[in-house]
């Protein structure tokens, strides 16, 4: 089963585009971790999470940033949090590589053979010998950065280029029709922000029947239905709708993972109703 | 001491712009290590190199990708392995990250508290504030992906996108207009491929005083003494010319160290020569 096809699998079963972002933040714990030394904290704290989430989501995304500001030690945890996550659920490394030739190899060999992530995150900037080695590994999910949901997303992905046609394109819309090229094994994906609709919904007009991967819903202000209405497909699939914080701090006391729960489940709902609405 | 001042005093007391870049490849190791396990043989061999080296260097550049693929314990021989470059000696950390917010926080955090970095090599794709948490170490260097040493730079790097001005530019040279704006602290760098001369000769023009890191001479094919010439600023000088595989893999046998110290001598002369032809 290749990432696409787990990922429908796993939205079918839970009936869900959730994917929950796994973002643990020293400084946002909760006071009843602080005794443990830090990686064991955010080693309780993904667990207490996931286990609380997981009936709620199509997905489950870390941020490899912050496991590796824990240094070695982080990475260890991450691979006790990975353990934790249910097998049918994929797993999605945020880690936004981009490198070439053996340098780009040996990412890919890091998130897909030593952690076993089922996705990554990939940036475009270096062509497609740096997504290469990536787009190798024809069982995983290659999500390549295209419209990113903060506001220095402009600075770059706006400019107009000209494209071979001699029309002119926003940079984010030409890494897109680069990317329908680069999918020869149906492994690609995209990551377009929330809190670029219009945009979203020009992506999703463009690439039918890709996986998008919509981060800035909640903490950022992306509106969690417009997101769902522009970012699915036909079918009403394919859009993975991720939230981090709004989730992992819904509350701060040592009830976190039950806030957690109600949180999942309310946008798990929200998502469902703006489904039916569609 | 920022890293430019590091960078300029290195330059000077070794009389050298090389960079041994740090890419320990499992498959390449001299079969006289072979009986160690590879996290110790990784240590073993950058070690030697490191030692042999240094005399003839301006930095190291350790290639985040080859640690990582090892897992926890990769990230721990990349500590071991700081440990033995000489203190006066910046490093730069070849990580190409680029992310937003509270992550670009926390792999900043990684690259320069963790593993105590000089100075990172970081992806602009995501614009100005997936930068500015590096930016914000005033005394680290932040060194920018401009135009990159492989083919497919050209996939989006080169593609032609309208200035404020009206004027078209190639997007790679937009990069290196922004970072000059982003400079205020005199921390940021370019990199630009030794592949691509012209474009290298074009961004030293445009940016006269910033540091330059050249990938790509040596098994990518770049020629060294017009990467030189290209890349210096007008004292000869802000020139990083990156080498590893031909000093790493100089020779597969017990002797490896004595054939990279020897290779390094010659890469060191050979710039000499071509500062002197300037």
């Amino acid at each position: 089963m290749n990432f696409t096809e787990k990922l429908l699998a796993a939205t079918r079963q839970h009936r869900s585009l959730l994917c929950v972002g796994l973002d643990p933040e020293p400084g946002l714990l909760p006071p009843s971790l602080a005794n443990l030394p830090l990686d064991e904290a955010i080693t309780r704290f993904c667990c207490e999470i996931i286990e609380a989430t997981a009936p709620f989501v199509c997905a489950f995304k870390p941020n490899l940033a912050f496991f590796e500001a824990l240094g070695p030690k982080g990475m260890m945890a991450l691979q006790k949090i990975l353990k934790a996550i249910p097998a049918h659920i994929p797993t999605i490394a945020d880690a936004k590589r981009g490198d070439i030739g053996n340098s780009a190899r040996h990412y890919a060999s890091a998130i897909f053979d030593i952690y076993g992530f089922d996705a990554c995150t990939v940036n475009p900037y270096l062509g497609l010998d740096s997504v290469a080695p990536f787009l190798a590994y024809q069982e995983k999910g290659i999500i390549i950065l295209c419209r990113t949901s903060n506001a220095g997303a402009r600075d770059f992905q706006d400019l107009l280029v000209q494209g071979s046609d001699g029309q002119s394109y926003p940079l984010y819309e030409m890494v897109a029709q680069r990317v329908l090229a680069w999918n020869q094994f149906g492994n690609c994906g995209l990551v377009v922000g929330a809190t670029y609709p219009q945009e979203l919904a020009a992506i999703r007009a463009l690439c039918p029947a890709l996986p998008i991967l919509i981060p800035g819903v909640g903490a950022q202000g992306g509106d969690l239905a417009t997101a769902v209405r522009a970012g699915v497909d036909a079918n009403g699939e394919r859009a993975i709708i991720s939230v981090s914080r709004a989730i992992l701090y819904a509350d701060s006391g040592p009830h976190f993972a039950n806030a957690a729960e109600a949180q999942a489940r309310h946008l798990h709902n929200q998502i469902r109703q703006a489904l039916k609405n569609l």
